[in-house]
């Protein structure tokens, strides 16, 4: 198939970029590094500093002989996307290219314009690029499980049948997330709700909870192939930041009491997804939604599983409760299903000690390229 | 109090400044005249042209003695609002300021993008400007709604009880409207909703039905003073455009099976449901939504009343069907609460023939000035 990944550069979009690649599809990947930018502008470098787009590029076809098409450019500005749907009409587009972070969007105005900005004309940029150019496109859009937020009835997988006063109906499922950047992609899914049920567009909005992980068949042949691994407050998750903080001989921070629960998955499971996603299209006029997670754990839970790994490494680990810089629920109701995408035949990769003991290795072979002083919250909701 | 009116030049924002200076409130209004230049862009001339915002807050200071003041800026620039909240800090933010066509926002790219980025950087913008420099401000919404579109339940006043696998929760009434105009304020309902329950604003948001008329207290002193009316199929409400195609002598328009109901107000019940939630205020951390309209209405029905007051009137009004070009529901359940505004006080001014007849006089004066070519539907849905 060819294959479009918006956000190529990223986490989650370098890796899924190789992973369709080595499997023969024909990918092109786009890019503006804004995360690159976000990430200097705000002293976060990363644990490991991944080559630019270009260079993975051809060190990637170098160790395997397969492509991967680059283009760095700004989605916000409909141009790149016509030039590119112009020449290589796509039939997957892969919708990473978000400003993914809940503290950077929290900081102030600027950061949270860029935020809104970013992601909501990226995404009318998609649709709008399908809608002129390749409207058989599927557009497969990550969205994140924290779009829900914590309610106090079971979590659907994006719909809801709802009795009311002797009426039924069928609703997008009420949805109210804990930052600015999660609440952009409420937004996201409310337009693309809108656009799909009107012009008839195929969409797939994968609900992901946190990934945590960097090995994937294609970042093992080689370090310059591992995607950017953040560890500091604000664009490390929480179990990547927890890795670096044993390994770095300093306490697991836990916000507040640590009972906030979430729906996690390794990072090659959200390959697995995405394939299964791509592979399995929706019709037109379909907005299909699929929690994408495999297991759920409470921060304390996450905190206490890294512990007793990294004290059998000998790493001596300790887990300390610090005032949340959030605003959430630190305990709660939580019962998400995610069954749609074990139906489609995903595999899960289960958080083991082995797991955790394979991460906290390979952050090992890098200590000394962490500074304890980027891990500690910077930026508070208030 | 100090009422900042966002969207001063239009159809309901220039009578809100007026009716809230009238009773001794001190007003400021800023517009971009964004409406102005869509209707030059489009051919949409109004049939009532009104002048500019300095001559009109001129004749209105002239003819009562009431002040308003006038700022002519672009809200999606940030600075616009910093600089009069520096010196103005409002107790009150009326928000009107968006582009209000759904035809409009369908026809093309460039037009859906103007939509999508005015309505959602200016909502944006207000709430930094409140959160920055006034985050005791009341800030006044006008929503729609057509938020809600026509679900197969009753409509609530924003909130629903949600009954789910033996457990509950109030969430958001979930929303799919039918046009991306309409969609941008579904957005602007959760982008205010974040920001409401994570920094504590204030805020009412009103899902207002179509208005209809243009005679207010104050409109009365001056047809200089009337705000602009349009009856072209773009940004003429369905009731505005019957009532020039009775005076014409054309025949009324309906969009399919012209069962599509929707709530209708007066122009006089606008202002009356804005003031009355600007002197009940909300607490902060409160979003709270009110439906505002006064009665409800098929298209069919609207047509029959014009037209036996037309015939009344010796128009010989003619009513035909023709093809629908939006992509909605022609035949639907529709039961929306609104009691909220009448709790508050709301007094409404209904459809009479007596209210049709004196609408139909006053379009009358203007009947040279109408141009039937301006009335079909030039913008499809599909």
């Amino acid at each position: 198939m060819k294959v479009l990944i918006l956000g190529g550069d990223g986490y989650l979009g370098w890796p899924t970029a190789m992973s369709l690649s080595a499997r023969g599809h024909d990918v092109w990947v786009v890019d503006n590094y804004l995360r690159r930018k976000t990430a200097v502008e705000t002293a976060s470098e990363a644990l490991l500093n991944a080559p630019l787009l270009d260079e993975r590029a051809a060190i990637f076809k170098a160790e395997t002989g397969n492509g991967i098409k680059v283009t760095i450019g700004d989605l916000c500005d409909r141009s790149v996307l016509d030039n590119i749907f112009t020449i290589f009409k796509p039939d997957v587009v892969i919708h990473y290219a978000e400003q993914p972070s809940a503290p950077y969007s929290m900081m102030n105005y600027e950061t949270a314009r860029l935020t809104f900005d970013n992601n909501l004309q990226t995404t009318f940029n998609v649709i709008w690029a399908v809608l002129q150019h390749a409207p058989e496109c599927h557009i497969i859009k990550l969205g994140t499980m924290g779009e829900y937020g914590t309610p106090n009835i079971d979590i659907e997988e994006g719909w809801i049948d709802i009795e009311h006063k002797g009426r039924s109906g069928k609703f997008l499922y009420p949805r109210a997330a804990g930052s600015l950047y999660h609440t952009t992609k409420v937004l996201d899914t409310d337009l693309l709700w809108f656009y799909v049920r009107t012009y008839g567009l195929k969409v797939s909005d994968l609900m992901q909870g946190p990934v945590y992980g960097f090995a994937t068949a294609e970042t093992d042949i080689s370090d310059k192939l591992l995607p950017h691994f953040h560890y500091d407050d604000i664009f490390g998750t929480v179990v990547n930041r927890f890795l670096v903080q044993a390994v770095a001989g300093v306490p697991l921070t836990v916000y507040g009491k640590g009972g906030q629960t979430r729906g996690y998955l390794n990072i090659q499971d959200t390959l697995q997804c995405v394939e299964l996603a791509m592979n399995n299209p929706v019709d037109a006029g379909e907005l299909r939604i699929l929690n994408q997670f495999t297991e759920t754990f409470s921060v304390n839970e996450l905190a206490e599983k890294i512990q007793a790994v990294g004290n059998v490494l000998n790493l001596n680990v300790e887990v300390k409760a610090i005032e949340n810089p959030r605003k959430e629920l630190e305990d709660h109701y939580y019962n998400p299903i995610h069954s749609g995408l074990n139906e489609l035949g995903l595999k899960p990769h289960y958080m083991t000690d082995q797991v955790i003991a394979g991460m906290l290795n390979k952050v090992l072979e890098y200590k000394d390229r962490i500074d304890v002083s980027k891990i500690l919250p910077r930026v508070k909701w208030s």
